[in-house]
């Protein structure tokens, strides 16, 4: 693993967003992309496996922070509490700041099915990374598996409405409002289904 | 689109999974698929796209029931409540009675990343289709999407159970428990973030 350099970083992700819009997805090469950020091949290489990995580059630092902030995480808090406050931690670390390229690389993201599928990959990837880490605090898997699951469920609802346009709140109280949401719809439902 | 051919169809899905089994996915060609299961490749492309659909085959069908089920329910039910029915009685029909090859296929999917990423991208589509289907009974968009995604946790959660080799329980009934116990996780930990 090379060292996390945020600068190169950085600057291929904006010059590969901009040929994105400007050309498309499938039509741009790394080597625009290089030419575009004023950078070589071999540091985008350094970084990034392929051109597709390009808008995935925060993935593995996002991890990274979730992960460590539940290792630190109080041992007696239950086990979804834990993940939402690791969400909002990071939210505030890594995405606050950058609002508008974050989304902009998600509108870019949802309009190429192979990129979304890509996505989808990587969120059910950490979703295992989050049920891990909550095991290694001594809980039930099928537990971890559940509070992971629906902690990413909140986090994927509270990142549409943080994308939108119109929207203006933080990502930690949209999370907050989604967690909410969810509660509101399952007391709703929860009895026995016919048979 | 082509008619529906259970007969054609199970016995394409029958062949590919035991050649994925027995060389790999990677290296099995529609042309062994369709000789082991003594068609065409005709009828083959008549059904699928091409190798990866394969495994896709009952993806549309249950959608199309799903969808099918909510259309028809109580007008008067909370969203997530129809949506659990609907997955309930779509299992009851199309699932239970195929539980080793559908618990095959999801060991081949789970066993190759980019199947997997197929699989979510399918999943996230079914999800989507189920919103829709709520917001055609006049709900408001959010709130069907997060009914959708709620459930479609729940039937990820329980069919997870259901595929495991030591499972009995039918489909419909882990899909109560997983509701249920989605219910518990989250009533354990709605309160605001810390600052």
């Amino acid at each position: 693993m090379p060292r996390w350099k945020p600068g190169a970083v950085d600057r291929l992700q904006t010059a590969a967003l901009e040929l994105f819009d400007e050309q498309g997805f499938e039509r741009t090469t790394v080597a625009e992309i290089v030419q575009r950020a004023g950078l070589t091949q071999r540091t985008f290489f350094n970084h990034f496996a392929d051109k597709r990995e390009v808008l995935f580059g925060l993935s593995s630092e996002l991890q990274r922070e979730i992960i460590g902030e539940i290792a630190a995480a109080d041992a007696a808090l239950p086990p979804l509490e834990v993940v939402m406050r690791a969400l909002g931690a990071v939210a505030d670390k890594l995405l606050e700041h950058r609002r508008a390229v974050v989304a902009h690389r998600y509108a870019v993201i949802a309009a190429n099915p192979e990129l979304m599928e890509r996505e989808l990959g990587k969120n059910a990837a950490l979703t295992d990374a989050i049920a891990a880490a909550l095991r290694e605090r001594g809980g039930d898997a099928d537990a971890a598996y559940l509070a992971a699951s629906v902690a990413m469920l909140a986090e994927q609802v509270a990142f549409r409405a943080w994308t939108r346009p119109d929207e203006t709140r933080a990502l930690r109280d949209l999370l907050q409002d989604a967690l909410h949401a969810v509660r509101t719809t399952v007391d709703a439902a929860d009895r026995p289904l016919p048979a």
